[in-house]
């Protein structure tokens, strides 16, 4: 079980040239996914592997699946994984959503989305195959067209359970005996459930 | 155990008419507070308890003492910790800091402070003795002045570890097919960690 | 001439039940639409007006139609107008784009465009033939789609020198010694420029 | 005059290595700064320069001066002041408030005051000597301590009309076919002014 709640350090991740998930956007990630220490999660693109970390801590008697198209960022995920000296996080090569044929049908409790682009919308379309009745996606988008696919898929059945927020977040920089604020692009936390009742 | 990360839907949490800490401030408290299952924590102005709650959820090995003023707020606080059948969050009823006075020195792992108005500077000052050695303590603020007397006392020893972020949060609220947004009014989270050496 | 700058006091407008721009966003609206004293200026969905009157301020030798589909909308512009003793304003009863069959082609230096819904994309679909070579286009939305439709439409020809920001304001609300702060909801900005060369 | 509102691409200024106040914090400060044609106007701290051509713009029958200690800054402000053609505006190197004492009393009739540090408050302490009844002061600050002090001193007599913003910024970034943000640090903009009557 993990010994703390997330939203980890940024220093405690390996992250090399790939953009990682920020620690305030860590932490809200996980609270929107609502994770269970038994669940099995998807996190697909999942980059350095951060939030993957966090959900593997968090779902101890789980798994987690990290999907990567990237050769250096799958490596990353490995060396973040041996860090937290984790055992039930993996690794899958390939794209989302070609590679969610490898997957079994509503194997997962919940996914994590990471970005996206262009094919944001089919990956969204193929998730509920790939959820549990009740199962949850949680989405993170930095651009407005992204956001506004999010948004537009999961109000509508069969999700149910809409939110969406954005984060900006500001980190106060010592300047001497002053603190100046270091602004963080603003991030889209999107999330949805899926009824149990199709 | 918590089932869940924290950051929990405001809906499931009782507030009459004291304010709330919400939901994403909530998640990222804890993330900052970096509580572990065995911690003692304080929670010094705890309103409707929603934070004692979440720190409750996470220390099942340990202990809450939710200290608050107002006795609408510390029946809400007692409401909220029956709501999750939580058999390790206490109240204390009293005004920071005179109310330090019935604590032991050095009995606490966690200490959160919300809000704290013209005592906060009084408070931060009596939290060292109340902390054990490498303790934390993490500062919500909704006020410039109140912030600027958390980063100017949080940033020298006996603390080490000085974080402060700002955080704005706005929720999508769907218009008929539109999603539009309401801005939540901006907290600083101030966090630090005591020295073990003084 | 404008004896002040834009981004005048919200309190010097009035404003009804009507919602109305603020005085940080009307400022950066005129900023955007780069008006000249004898610009000719269209505002669609004009509201309260107060974009109007702003314009008809810095337009002297210009003049501004404020469109406006609302009954008590259309009083209030014209109050507002009433007030700053104007007589470059004019209201036209109507909604955009129906509406702009009443207006010569080609007439129009700038144009801004409030909100929109649903119409947002036929609008700005009908502007190039109202507007002279080189006029501006500045869009102001709250809602995620109707952004994404300005971004998209705006970003390629025949439009130029797209810009889009999204303003989020605090105002400081004295709260005793101390300064609390109250969020205004995020508001996009987004303009451009007609090609001269079609 | 100004052939267009304050709030000018930042493209059109020259700026060296010198910190520059982006597009959108200059249309605000002069939307609080409330500048009229004939004004006589002082910016402290000038930096750039950016500021004093927008307020020499909008003052064209007043004047600016242009308080900077920096040499390399001072030449940016010239130069930025030639490639508008003003001839209202002067520079003046020294730092404040110790500078203040080559300026004639009761003199401005507005004062702009960028960042400021350690010495901000000695100098809104200086300002009322400078300023005619009913001046204004407009004080951007980037850090938590020098906003409280801006926020301290001028709300209380013989200020009057304090109001205080907080402005954040984010510019969308085409990337592709989408657009995603970049967020500017965020400003906070404090104005008050001088009482008529002492």
């Amino acid at each position: 079980m993990s010994a703390v709640p997330p939203g980890l350090p940024d220093g405690l991740f390996v992250r090399g040239d790939v953009p990682m998930t920020k620690r305030e956007v860590r932490a809200l990630t996980m609270a929107f996914a609502a994770l269970r220490p038994e669940d099995v999660v998807l996190d697909v693109g999942a980059g350095t592997g951060s939030l993957s970390v966090e959900a593997a801590l968090l779902c101890p008697r789980g798994r987690v699946v990290a999907l990567e198209r990237d050769a250096e960022a799958l490596a990353l995920i490995r060396e973040n994984g041996a860090r937290f000296s984790l055992v039930n996080l993996e690794t899958l090569a390939g794209e989302a959503p070609a590679a969610f044929a490898a997957l079994a049908p509503a194997s997962f409790d919940r996914v994590l989305v990471g970005g996206g682009g262009a094919g944001l919308g089919a990956i969204l379309e193929a998730l509920p195959a790939l959820l549990r009745p009740g199962g949850r996606v949680v989405c993170n988008t930095a651009c407005l067209e992204t956001t506004a696919v999010a948004a537009a898929r999961l109000r509508r059945p069969p999700w149910a359970a809409f939110a969406c927020s954005q984060i900006s977040v500001s980190r106060g920089l010592p300047a001497g005996p002053l603190l100046r604020f270091d602004a963080l692009n603003p991030v889209w936390i999107t999330s949805a459930e899926l009824e149990t009742e199709p």
